[in-house]
């Protein structure tokens, strides 16, 4: 059975996947920011930027990881970039410039319709109006026996876990704190007892925890 | 000047400092326990317990660091005992028998007056009631010139950091998911940006995190 996975998915110590007040000009939030210094750091982060230094240590082995088996791709609206509301026009295609890393299929949450945006190297964004779990079933179907990523943001994957629909969750803890913004944890208890930690590694800038849901997990 | 430090207090990676349901048979709430497995462990854990095993790595350590320069400690009602209410005798003499690992003044925070009650080896503990500020002002003057160590519990820890009280912050971060109880982390932005981190470290167990407050920060 292809998984439902989340990786490499930065959190604040005190359990923010974004700083307050996000907008256009802060699409991470105040101090939002902060939680991805680590993977610009790596070798893998540079080369997205088109350089070809950057570390090769623990960070950079999860960011690999994260991609390796992964046929498809779900994400929320603010992931995919700041317009809100209905698409103005179709100008925007993203953060990711004309060659998105993905190379696949890649289903953006939207309440607003809008036609599929083909991109270079196999990146194809969908946009999908019916909501989180017709959008899985559609990335599960696309993804052709690979796994389904969660990209994020923190709404998304605090949705997709308070209901049920992930497998396998990797998060990074940023030793800073934000103090406000946007929780990850926020369940209420109805989902973490399914999980049991898999993984757990430091690296001298971050801490990887990887969770995995038991397979006769009620909610599976 | 005397610091106001926290030390070793054990958070899951949700956040949460006890678990749900704190109650005389659970003080530390549904899975509570959880986040002091790695502390008894080490050989510190272990003395507590009267024997002489366990680990003497990273976490141990920091655990005897905690201890280090301390002259008194502040804590809550509910790091004291189970007992709720007014006293309704004086039988109740801590969680840690005839001798505790103190050794010096502990003020505890409480609604209800008591006679300050003096144990062996060193350690006297004094029932405060009239509140966090007056309770770390009477812990300063008997600490002589050392630090003051807040104790827990979590909602002690997270009053005192949401009134800017505390100088020096080691949080232990346990890999566990407890989807609910009392949070460490929820003072809605009012405190954490005087914080740096000064070091973090994990063992096997668990990550360490130190945070200290700049000295010219506004609430100092």
């Amino acid at each position: 059975m292809p998984r439902i996975r989340v990786h490499c998915f930065s959190v604040s110590l005190d359990g923010f996947g974004a700083g307050p007040d996000q907008g256009p000009e802060d699409p991470l939030g105040v101090g939002g920011h902060l939680l991805h210094e680590w993977l610009f750091d790596t070798a893998y982060g540079r080369a997205m930027a088109g350089e070809d230094d950057g570390s090769t240590g623990v960070d950079d082995a999860w960011l690999r990881r994260g991609d390796a088996g992964v046929g498809a791709t779900v994400m929320g609206r603010n992931m995919f970039g700041p317009v809100r509301g209905a698409w103005s026009d179709e100008s925007w295609t993203g953060w990711w410039g004309s060659d998105p890393p993905f190379h696949h299929d890649v289903f953006v949450l939207t309440h607003h319709e809008r036609p599929s945006l083909q991109m270079e190297g196999g990146t194809t964004f969908h946009f999908v109006t019916d909501g989180l779990e017709p959008a899985l079933a559609r990335a599960v179907e696309a993804a052709g026996g690979l796994d389904v990523r969660i990209g994020g943001g923190a709404a998304t994957v605090r949705t997709a876990l308070a209901r049920g629909l992930v497998d396998d969750l990797h998060v990074v803890v940023v030793p800073v704190l934000l103090g406000a913004g946007e929780r990850l944890w926020d369940a209420d208890g109805a989902w973490p007892h399914d999980y049991a930690l898999v993984e757990h590694e430091a690296s001298d800038a971050v801490t990887h925890y990887r969770f995995a849901r038991s397979p006769n997990a009620g909610a599976a």
